[in-house]
Parts: structure tokens; sequence; C-alpha cells
């Protein structure tokens, strides 16, 4: 056989490189072993896996956050990889939340030098918008993530993804087993890109473990841990069911624009996100829809219980989940065949060859600020401290048709319309219509809208006058003291950079 | 802002890259235009979109075989092709088979040049046998072909993807509209590693298209055709029923093979694939794990509509579908939830993190040639003329704990067992036994084997014994004459040449 390849080799010089066949094994050596073969990923401890990933000083790790507050993985590998001794790591979580509080220390003691995140929230964004980091933590969007892990500004080494059952293969899922957070939508990504991908899994389940949301060929190895996260805690925060009168006003208000917008027709399309007056607007256009008779085609983004009872009662044909906002979501994505699991690479990377937030009719988003420019703020609150996650949001505004923004004009006294938001996050070329308990206003670059809007009767103002009624209210907010010092970097979706934060001063 | 890169860079000079904010939609002009964003992958013909992928002399375009005998994608689109004169192709369609006989045209007139495929059949085979190109052809197996697309040998540059069903976006697949091949596992891989996606749909439906084989983020270019194949030919020359007593009682033998193997407990997990001895196979061991009352895990590879029964019947839990043997395999995978896609990656692509093949218990297969040591040979014929496919043969070989062949002793006053093969597709260390209708050999490194089967009161043999027998039906096969000149290298699943195929001379 040796002769084989010096004769191919004199026929076709090109073929050089051919290497002669030598042992069935030579490339899967743990097939000469029925054992081997099956327990080759699966790892005792984190520690281990962590020692067989090679991560080392300077490197990438990665998390996903579908368990939002009740997360129970990120903390804890960060701990352990601290205790190793590993320093100066990036760590490129989906997102981080409150509950993220104990990576300050992880910060201060060196382990954690450089951070990307949708955004942040509780006592970790406090120290970190008062100077913790050396270095100003970059906030990206959900979409804008996937860019920059393609582009190889996130360059992930080791992603560590909590799921609630794999079998050893690592065919992986959320919508079985114990602590089940639903969509893994940000996990499949990281899962593609990841160079060593470590799955973290509540129970070993038989092969082959479907569906594979995380799939066998993207799994290197597998450790068996107590919990992942707490299922009860994703929605904490994020969809609670408002009785509040403030927010069922604007919530009716926004099923109203929606309904005299001109897109409300047979097969429309919808982003709601989580936010109390966008879950409460789910209900009231879902009696809309029953009058009417019309029923969407499909519903995009983080997925709610609102949505997921629309489904159910024949309103709503497909759910299209990267996140699942609550348990409800979860359950529907477990049973309901039309509940489908998208990675955040098909749900709105603006890079990928197609976004689903490109298809989307209407997008209902939320806002801390917005300015007489409609851009809007979703990161730092009015005392520029931040709190809140750049997301979906100018994903979803630069997809849609038809961008709202629902927020009470006053929220505890501070105005949520100002003259400059604190930090632009999306800008207002991307936003149409902006819905207040004070009235509607459009921008007036979609004359159509305002027509439309004003003929339904709809308390339509202007921007400017939401901005007075706020200034007469509160009174002009006193501006914020930053120092000179950058703690925080926005990237627009394409990865440019559309704002900065400053350092608050104590 | 102009200010707020420079403070930036000032702060942190690492980050001098990063551009500033323009336009919401710099990147994504399409999303300006309400329509563009809803048509921009659609393209009228074939040829624009070949236009548009930038298919240029001396690039690789790939295909898939879903729809063996009854393709009609890859021979229309070489022809359109070679019309706009482009020259000096690499083809790498996962296989090739009889139907593709137009190919001769465009290796002549210097259309194609290279080609890699698991196989071929019919005259285009011949033709290649008897020296029609100037390069050899490369012959790998299924698993062995993803190694090679992922080690860059095949470098695709554009594939051209047919899909009975598509929305606006590319989300396609296999088992909705009218030409359905069931599951798209060979187009799954492709549509990963290609740099140009064109998919050929006969429909573009309501977006979204779900189940997803291929999804958006993986297509570029769409154009509706009116058929991409013909499923009634699908199973032509594979998965035919058989009522031949010689292959029955093969048939037979090898349900009791399997049935005192010690590998037939609860749970246990088979490939069958589709000649018509491993079909009846599959009936005759349903019967046995009635009476036994033991059921499959899952069944794996080329899947038939017998297994398809036995999953239905309860008997097999899972089916893990790479491609789709015959019409009722594909109707399975669209309506039973337990019937699941894979690619060919997770197939059996020994680089891949994980192959399922690995997971094997039993794998049944067959074979043109079988010699002494075991060696198996599935493409070429006795007259040395390329007739078959390596497929998923070493592949399945490799991975399974038992490695079954079954073969007539004598095809047409052709010997099965030779001294040695022709070819060497599958080595013999991957081979245990091997069922005839004259008596069944065990490999020799599998003492336990024998001892059970001939525990079972099985026609146990031996290989020297069938060959002995061969030859005194037959006489000893006349030695093929062959020219010096190398047709066709035949690479194992890791890429290494295991084997060459020299011109027959005529």
């Amino acid at each position: 056989m040796k002769n084989t390849i010096a004769t191919l080799v004199k026929q076709c010089p090109e073929l050089e490189n051919l290497k002669l066949f030598s042992t069935p094994f030579a490339t899967t050596p743990y097939l000469a072993d029925a054992n081997e073969k099956h327990t080759r990923k699966l790892i005792n401890s984190i520690e281990e896996a962590i020692k067989a990933s090679g991560l080392k000083d300077g490197m990438t790790i990665s998390f996903h956050h579908a368990f939002r507050e009740g997360d129970k993985t990120i903390n804890k590998v960060i701990d352990i990889i601290a205790g190793m001794g590993i320093k100066d790591l990036t760590l490129a979580s989906s997102s981080l939340l409150s509950c993220n509080t104990p990576l300050i220390e992880h910060i201060k003691n060196g382990v954690i030098t450089i951070i990307y995140t949708s955004g942040m929230r509780g006592e970790l964004a406090d120290a970190i918008s008062h100077g913790l980091m050396k270095k100003p933590i970059q906030i990206h969007s959900h979409g804008g993530r996937v860019n920059l892990i393609q582009k190889g500004e996130i360059n992930i080494d080791v992603a560590f993804l909590g799921v609630s059952t794999s079998d050893e293969f690592g065919n992986a899922n959320g919508i079985s087993g114990k602590s089940r957070c639903g969509s893994l939508g940000y996990a499949m990504v990281d899962a593609q890109y990841a160079r060593k991908v470590i799955l973290l899994t509540e129970s070993i389940t038989a092969f082959p473990n479907t569906p594979a949301s995380i799939r066998q060929d993207q799994v290197d190895y597998i450790v068996k841990v107590d919990q992942v996260g707490d299922p009860s805690k994703i929605s904490v925060g994020a969809a609670r069911i408002t009785k509040n009168p403030r927010e069922l006003m604007i919530a009716r208000y926004a099923a109203d624009v929606i309904e005299n917008s001109g897109y409300f027709e047979q097969g429309f399309s919808i982003q709601t996100g989580s936010g109390a007056s966008a879950t409460a607007c789910t209900r009231y256009l879902g009696e809309k829809m029953l009058r009417k008779g019309i029923t969407a085609s499909f519903a995009l983004g983080g997925i709610t219980e609102g949505i997921v009872a629309l489904h159910e009662q024949g309103l709503i044909d497909k759910i299209i989940d990267t996140q699942s906002f609550d348990n409800a979501a979860g359950i529907s994505l477990g049973k309901n065949p039309n509940h489908i699991e998208i990675s955040t690479n098909i749900y709105a990377n603006p890079a990928s060859k197609a976004a689903c937030v490109d298809q989307l009719d209407v997008t209902i988003l939320s806002a801390l600020e917005i300015d007489l420019d409609f851009n809007v703020n979703v990161l730092t609150g009015s005392d520029g401290v931040m709190r809140g996650a750049s997301g979906g949001h100018c994903d979803s505004a630069a997809g849609a048709n038809l961008k709202i923004i629902v927020a009470p004009l006053i929220r505890s006294r501070i105005p949520t319309v100002v003259r400059n938001v604190t930090t632009i996050v999306t800008p207002g070329q991307n936003i149409d219509v902006l819905i207040t308990d004070h009235g509607i206003a459009v921008n007036p670059k979609r004359p159509e809208l305002i027509e439309r809007l004003t003929a339904a009767k709809l308390p339509v103002t202007s921007i400017e006058k939401l901005y007075e009624r706020a200034v007469s209210l509160t009174g002009e907010p006193k501006p914020i003291k930053f120092t000179d010092r950058i703690v925080g970097v926005v990237r627009y979706r394409d990865g440019s950079v559309i704002d900065i934060v400053k350092q608050v001063q104590k």
C-alpha cells in the first residue's frame, strides 16, 4: 500500500498531502473501547472540565442568561475558576443580572478584567457605574452579540452552558428535566462558536436526548451538577402581571394604536417583550383579534405567558422563541409543536443571512428614557447608573415595520421623556410611536401614522408636548454629575459605538 | 460623537478599531425598504442566482443526493452552469447515481474536472472506470465527506440544494410540499459550510416555514423551480421488498445472529441500511422483539419503511434519520415526533465532537465482495467497474459494537467471498460476522461470538470454507485486467487513502 501513495502522487502531484490508511481507529481511539466511547465526554467535576478545556489566563469565557435572576451557573463557575488561580478573563455572558453581585469580588481580584454583556442590574451594575473596572464594559444587543462573535471580537474559548438535561454525547435542551429555562436561544450561539463547550446538566438522560437544542457535535465535556438555575426566578422583575391602572391604560392605548396603525391585518406579526404594559397589551390585542376575526402569523422574541395563551387559543399561528420569559413559555415550548426555538443569530443578528426581526410588523418596546428625537435609553437610570439591558431593543426596532415604545410619562417623580437621553441605545430614527399615560406621540417621519391614529380619535400629541407636560409635573431634572472616565461602551447592533457611559460621581 | 471615539481610544488604546455609529441601516440597507427586506433573497432564475453567487472557473459546487435516482437538480444546474461557460469545477455531490449519466458530457467539455462523491452507478460510473476523467475521482464515506469539508479539502463555494418547501428567508425542509425527500441530512452540512447557499425550492411558503432543516441564517438565494426531484424514485434499486428465498434466508439468519449475539437486550440500537436482506431482517427482528418483550432505544441511518413500521408499533423508541430511503420514511419524519432528522456530521463524521454511529449496538451492512480478512468492497464490481457507494459503510462499521455483513455467497455466478477484494472500502478489522445463504462466518477476533452463535445452533463456518464453497460452485474468478492509471481514490472516513481504483482495460 505504501506504493499506492507513491503511484498516486506520481500521477497526481497535487495529492501529495494525502495520507495512507493506518488503522481503523487512528483518529478515533475511543472507538476501540466499547465503554470509553460512551463515557469520554463525562467529567466528574467542573474543575476537571475546566482543566480539560485548557482554559488559561487571558482567555474568554461565556454563559447564557436564560435563567435570568434564577441563574445558578455563572457565579459558581467563576468561583471555581478563581479558586484555580486563573486570571485576566474576558467574561462574555449573554447578559448579567442582580444575581451576579458576587462577580464584584472576581473583578476586584483580577479574575475578570473585561466584560461583554447585554446589560447589568443591581449591585454589580452600580459598582461598575462607579468605576469598579479598569476597562469599560461593552454593552451589546442580543443580535449584536452574535455579530461580535462572528467577527471575532468576542472570541469564546470556553462556553459554560447550564441545561436541565443532556445525554452522554451532549444533546441537550431546556424543556425537559427539573430546572427548565425553556429556549436555549443564547446558548445555541455559544455552542456553535466556542472553541470548547462544557455542559453543566442536572441530569444525564438516555441517548438520544431530543429535541437537541444544543447538539452532540457542539459539546466537548459534560458535568452533572445539582442545579443550573431556578426557573421560578426567570420572570422576577420582568413579566409581572400588572393591575396598575396607569400601566393598563398604556396597554389599552397600545392595542388601540396597533389596531389603527394599518398593520393590524390577517397574518400580522408581533413582538411584545416583557414589560408590564406590553404583557397587558397582549391581552387587549387578543380581544381585538377575536372581535375582528384575524390571527397573527407569528409572535417573536422573548415569549411570555400572554403570548402562549393567544397561541393556544389559535390566535397566533407560530411562536418563535429565543428566550422564554417565564415558566409558562418554557412549558409551551416543550409541548406546543408550533412553538419554535431559535438561536439569537436567527432572531436578530444583522450580519446573519437573515434575522427574524426583519419579518416583524409590530414591536412593542420599553424605555427608561426617550428624548425629543425619539432616541431611547434602556440602560442607564436618571442617576446615570446602569440598571437595564440593551436586549433585543435596537434589533427589533430596526427590523419591524411599526416600532412602539410604551412607558409611563413619569416614574417615581422622574420624567421618562427628556430633552436628551442619558445614554442612546436605540436611535430615534427607528422609533415610530411613544405611548404614555399622558398621550401618544408619533415620530414626524411617519405622517401617515399621525393621520390614522388621529382619525381613530386616539390622544395623539407631540413628543415636545409630552416633554413639557413631564417637566411641568416634576420640574427640569438636575444634570447628572459624571467624571471624565468611560465605564461603558454602548454598541449598536452592527458593532459601531452608539454611545458611551461615563463614571457617576459619588 | 466624533469626540467620543477619540476620548475612548485615549482611555483604551486597544479599542482603536471601533467605529462610530453612522445610520441605523448602515450594514442592513434592505431594512430601509419594507418590501426589499422580504424579497432580497428571491431570484427569478437559476442562472441569475449563479451569477449572484459569484461562481467562477475553478470553484467547487455541491449538491445533496436525497432524491437518489429521482434527482432533478444536479443535472439541471450543471447544464445551466455549462451554458454560462463556467469551467474546471470541482463537483462535490454527497453522492451520484445512474440518473447522472448526463454529467459525462460535462466532464468531456471541461465543466467538471474533479469529483468528490460517496459513489457512482450506471453509465457515468462505467465511463469514469474506463478513464473518462483526467483526475481520479475521490470516493468518501458519508461521515468522511463532512470531515473533508471541515478540513477544507472540500471547500464548497456554492451549494445548490433542492428542497420541496422554503419560505422567503430560506427556512426549508423536505417533509412538506410536493416532492418530499424526507431528511435533508446531507444538505444540512452543505448549508452550514458552503460560502454561498442557493436553494431550489418547489414552493415559497409563508414565513416561518417549520421545521427548518435548512435555516434562514444559512441561505443566500432562493429560486422557485418546477420540480427538484421525484420521490417515487428514491427507493429504486435500494429498499425493494424481497420475496427471493435466498435473501429471506439470509435475513432470517441475520435476525437469529442478532438475537444470539449478546446485544439483543432491552434498549439495544440498530442500523439496517437499505439492502433487501437487511430490510427483510428488520421484519424478522420485530417478531423477535415482540416475542421477547424488548424494545430498541433507536434505529439510525438511512431509514426504511420497515424501521418506520417497528417505530409505529412501539418497538423502536426513536428513529434518527440522516437519509430517508423511501417515501414511507419521509412521511414518518413529517409526522412522528420521535423520528428525528440529523446532519451527516452528527450521523457519522469521525472528526465531529460526537457521531451517532458510535452509539450503535448492531449494524447490518451489505457487500459486493468480502475477502478472507473480512475486508469489504462496496464500490467496484467483479469486473473492476465502479457501481456502488461507500455510503455510511465504514462509518457504522467503525462505531457499532456488532458489525454484520449480509450477502449471498454468489451473485449471477460471481462469488461474493473472494481471496482479496478488488477494492477495500471497509477494513476487515471492523467486520465481525458475514452471513450468507451458505453459512455464517465470524471474524476470529470475536471468539465469544463464535461461541454464542454455535451454541445457538446457527450454521457457523469459517470465511475460508465459504470461499472454498464459492470457488467450488463458480470456479476461481479470472483476474480483472487493469491499466496502470488510477481513476479513483478511496478515502477512509478519517481522510486517509485506504485503496485506489485503476482504470479497467476495455
